[in-house]
């Protein structure tokens, strides 16, 4: 599996797909998000979940249509003619051995200047959702173990530089979590007021000491929270 | 689902388990966790996640048996010799329709003076594993949403309450990720000093200034963690 996570906020977007890929048990490493586009103002990114061969196939008939899309819709669309165009072609060799169709997607960018940034979750069959100010980050993947600190920090007016560490912790509590997903990280943000796309790439040794530092904080913290109802009383005879 | 999770510190045993019950798309609440045994020296804890028939015949059985375990291993023995009594009469007929012979269990407690506390986790087939210094917590259900904050900070050195304030944060989390898993909750300590059960029990408002005060503090947190590698650059370029 995978850990794809996507975010739209005011300041812009944000991007994060975990590096490891799993074929049966062998672990290799591969790039699972990519900035699509030529010029900057043309850029938008695209991450996928399921059968990496599906995703290379709809990738490449995506670039071959040499198509640059004019807003974040054409985009979407164009990808998802792309995956339809797969899925005609490969499905029903999939199923019948016992393979599903699958390939989740997230695409998100900014085209057109008076467009707003916007963040897609395309499904393998075609359809698609759109990341709004009440569902600010769309995940694919092993979504359940990075979930929580995202539905509970994660609003629309998160600033960027802390979506972006938020993604990195709800990776971090994926990767703790379940054994398919892992190192090398790939992080993408947008800064909406510059029209500016940065990448940055981790390794496991690039992030221990943010890794260590969260650890020892949250333990204070849990230390800290309010004591439930009728704990200190407890404690009280505990003491005794 | 269910949510059920315990843990074993040194001070002690913490057992919390969700009272959602699913049937279909039909919601109703139900104890999941009790305390077996009569008089203070002689009870441990049971919490179930599964098939509530089978849970419920297990422990008649368990019940009628009338046995005084004199251990926890004697007493986890017990639960698995009703369990697949269970088995033997019931799982024919729910394979035949397609049901899953499903009924996950944890349990634990001191009941000799001279043997440590323990907690074990029984699978469906009633073979089970155990709890130890390196696995202070084990959790049956959908598991996955509120592990992240236990593997990061639960150690066999955590003190009791923190122990109790991380089940409920880590029930927290898996509520939010999923419809299945709601209040109430029931919350079982047991100080080992003192040998001594304590019984909780909340709803959603009796946590409510936990649940906020953690989300707040949370969102603190996130935002001081270290920058991440050429985080820092980044924003001095965007605010020149």
């Amino acid at each position: 599996m995978t850990y794809c996570v996507g975010m739209l906020v005011r300041q812009g977007l944000v991007a994060l797909s975990d590096g490891r890929l799993t074929s049966g048990s062998q672990l290799s490493v591969a790039r699972k998000n990519i900035l699509m586009g030529t010029g900057p103002a043309s850029r938008f990114f695209l991450m996928n979940s399921g059968l990496r061969s599906l995703r290379d196939k709809t990738l490449a008939y995506l670039r071959q249509s040499g198509f640059q899309p004019p807003t974040m819709l054409a985009a979407v669309t164009a990808y998802c003619k792309a995956l339809r165009r797969v899925m005609e072609e490969d499905r029903e060799a999939l199923e019948a051995a016992n393979f599903k169709f699958n390939l989740h997607a997230l695409i998100g960018g900014q085209l057109a200047e008076d467009e707003h940034p916007a963040l897609f979750l395309v499904y393998p069959e075609g359809n698609w959702i759109a990341a709004d100010e009440r569902t600010p980050f769309l995940a694919i993947g092993t979504t359940s173990y990075g979930k929580a600190i995202l539905d509970r920090v994660l609003v629309s007016e998160t600033h960027l530089e802390t979506a972006a560490k938020l993604a990195y912790l709800s990776f971090d509590n994926t990767r703790l979590g379940t054994a398919d997903v892992g190192f090398p990280v790939d992080l993408l943000t947008y800064r909406r007021a510059i029209r500016q796309w940065e990448e940055f790439h981790f390794n496991h040794d690039d992030l221990a000491l943010q890794h260590h530092w969260w650890n020892q904080h949250l333990a204070k913290l849990a230390e800290a929270l309010p004591d439930l109802p009728g704990q200190r009383e407890l404690e009280r005879v505990a003491s005794c």
